[in-house]
């Protein structure tokens, strides 16, 4: 009943190609060397480079290209006819690489890609081209770094419906807020730190405000719910606006500060938002500490799965990108998305204001009469209940910092109430608004 | 390059057979007929269930198999040719479980099995039958229940050379180990809580003395090693001599005691133990509650992989039952141990009186002079020393529990100790002796 040859048969090396050799690459060379005889006895073959190709040849990148063919020009890597996988390391959603993935695929090549930009934007289209020409897209290096949970939710969770899925999806994100923990830090101060100890980018824009956990949430819901791949449907919030005091009052509460990615089905309809979160102490997202990833999976016959792992750097994206060229390697794999493109739903967005919750809400007040009064009148019209609310002592003319907890309600009334402070001359700045995770 | 069938190409139902419907059997008959249509769309065909065979026909099992052809002898099973795949939940490792699986991929069918007794002692003999027929032989469910950590390693983690693999296999110690730490209990007080809340047998011996966990360890061993699954080579302690001060003074050392099944690599042998330990605060151990389980592998490219879910009950075992029957109706398997049987290593076991370590003991002796001497004494002469030593004050002529952690000795140092140590008239029962987790 099987397709796969006999195992006695020997089988020829897989043949694979790298395109761009930054410091990913730079790890899949050195993986498949160090690795090399234990992967050619799991992989039941040998996996060889033979050809690398990426923009400036002479670039000191740590490692030794020299055994392997080089090409100036990615397209060499599509031609050559002595090429069974490409890896494309180039980035960016689209441009060359996509243009690279495109014709690997629609000349039959077996694709590996760590591009979650890509995959976020033209998943669909790629994983088409795969099909049409019966040839692997595969991707696990884009959620999760070295985390194999596209293969986890793809394969490992296949027999159950997902009712959500969510994670600290981004590292960056991650060491900041950890940083903030540990040391009271502003936003500002603990980004610094994260830059300076290379955690962080000069820009951290794409990591900071969500961008980059969008990404991964869109694939992982398209994989957990059976839904066509929409990014446009991602809403994103980041870490920006938030203050030492709500890292501190969130612990107070019993909680801890994560940027979550949550993916929730409610009725036909989806719900993906990336924003920052109050963990309660009792969930193990609580723990994550410094630039590690997690997901749950909440299937409706396993439970709660929970996976932990480096979700970036150069040894844990290449694992994962090696786990696919095996895959390939052992003809272990199937269609991108776990079902033919066509038989994906579209899911429409799901109304974020009905979304039901606690929310925490941290207000920054003149220490004026009347202030309270008009925080707790807000929320009574729009009918928020308050289940507990902190405000610290301070100096005397300082500013007065408010954080409360409201009893379950949807996520629309607090705008409401929220939009009825604004226009309060006491308020100072933007209130902070966070959903608590639900257990 | 690949051997897929197209995908526009309808494929024929994947015919299944269930023998043996007990809690878990009925679990799978729940799960394929709830995820019916889903399953379906992931697995590329429907998935039937055509024939169920177990002892007791007219057993009330809570779910209605009318609609099964019913099969007294499960001997009928393997010599239907109907049936493409059978699923073991029979139980035993030997007698008809056995029996049924050598025959059934004897007969080509393949084989889903939640058995762990069977695959720890009769895995390799099964796999080799099922490479010469060229059949699936897969058992997602006998290590760590809903996890689908044999995937994880198997595949996920498949390009890393593996140092160590560890973890909570047994969710009835797990269970037993928390009550002891939230209420205060004695091993016996917590076991009696799990036996009535149905957490524990009522000969519970399989489970506290590390049996089962030895069995998934070994599992795990080969998978990451790419060595011979060595049952008699795993040892075993269990948790019934721990008492309440050990969880207690763990505490108060910044620990908590979990039984841990540890398989490492020492050079060319393995270690392989089942035993309580001093898992630190700070590793995510620490914090699985109840009677989930938790596996981590440590690959030399992926770093630390961290998986938590349920590690038994009806529900999450289906769902790894059915996963790997989903991977065999997509052709997405290989060999069972990720490898040829004839290629996996013969590995001695490792010296574990060698192995270098912190170690937690408890000594409960009588309030006399000279006590603290005597232990003093057996370390210095065994060359151990210490880091941190606990002496509870208690009402004067009450035994005195001492708890004391060593700085990095050998086992066979503290061994020798202990050994002197018995000679004491002073010592009350015998010494508890437990590893620290190294990070």
């Amino acid at each position: 009943m099987s397709p796969h040859p006999s195992p006695s048969t020997p089988r020829p090396p897989l043949r694979v190609a790298l395109a761009g050799i930054g410091v990913v690459g730079g790890g899949v060379v050195r993986l498949l060397e160090a690795n090399r005889d234990l992967i050619a006895r799991r992989a039941g073959r040998a996996i060889e480079i033979v050809a690398v190709s990426a923009r400036d040849r002479h670039k000191d990148r740590g490692v030794d290209l020299g055994a392997y063919r080089w090409e100036d020009d990615m397209g060499a890597l599509v031609a050559a006819d002595d090429i069974d996988v490409v890896v494309e390391m180039v980035g960016g959603a689209d441009g060359p690489a996509l243009t690279l993935a495109r014709q690997a695929l629609s000349a039959g090549k077996a694709l590996v890609t760590a591009n979650k930009a890509m995959i976020a934007h033209h998943g669909l289209d790629l994983a088409r081209i795969a099909e049409e020409k019966d040839t692997p897209l595969k991707y696990e290096a884009a959620v999760a770094g070295g985390i194999p949970v596209i293969k986890a939710i793809r394969e490992g969770a296949s027999a159950n419906e997902i009712a959500r899925v969510y994670g600290i999806l981004n590292g960056t994100c991650n060491y900041i807020l950890t940083l903030m923990e540990r040391e009271g830090a502003s936003f500002a101060a603990a980004l610094a730190s994260a830059q300076a100890e290379g955690y962080a980018e000069a820009d951290p824009s794409f990591d900071v405000d969500g961008v980059d956990a969008a990404h991964k949430l869109a694939i992982l819901a398209a994989l957990c719910f059976g839904t066509r791949l929409d990014i446009g449907a991602v809403t994103a919030s980041g870490i920006r606006d938030l203050i030492a005091a709500d890292i501190r009052e969130a612990e107070a509460l019993g909680h801890r500060v994560r940027l979550i990615g949550m993916a929730e089905r409610s009725g036909e309809a989806l719900y993906q938002h990336v924003q920052p979160c109050l963990v309660p102490a009792d969930h193990p997202l609580a723990y994550v500490p410094g630039a590690l990833n997690a997901v749950v999976a909440e299937g409706n016959f396993v439970g709660r799965l929970f996976f932990e792992g480096a979700g970036a750097g150069a040894g844990p994206t290449a694992s994962a990108i090696v786990a696919d060229i095996i895959d390939i390697a052992r003809d272990e794999y199937g269609p991108a998305f776990a079902m033919p493109v066509d038989s994906l739903d579209a899911a429409p967005a799901a109304d974020a204001g009905a979304r039901i919750g606690k929310y925490y809400v941290r207000l920054v007040v003149e220490d004026r009469v009347g202030v309270l009064a008009e925080i707790a009148t807000a929320m009574r019209d729009a009918s928020v209940s308050i289940e507990s609310f902190i405000q610290r002592g301070n100096d005397e003319g300082d500013d007065v910092v408010i954080a409360l907890v409201t009893h379950e309600c949807p996520a629309r009334a607090i705008g409401a109430a929220l939009d009825a402070l604004s226009a309060s001359d006491h308020l100072v700045g933007k209130p902070m608004l966070m959903p608590i995770l639900a257990l």
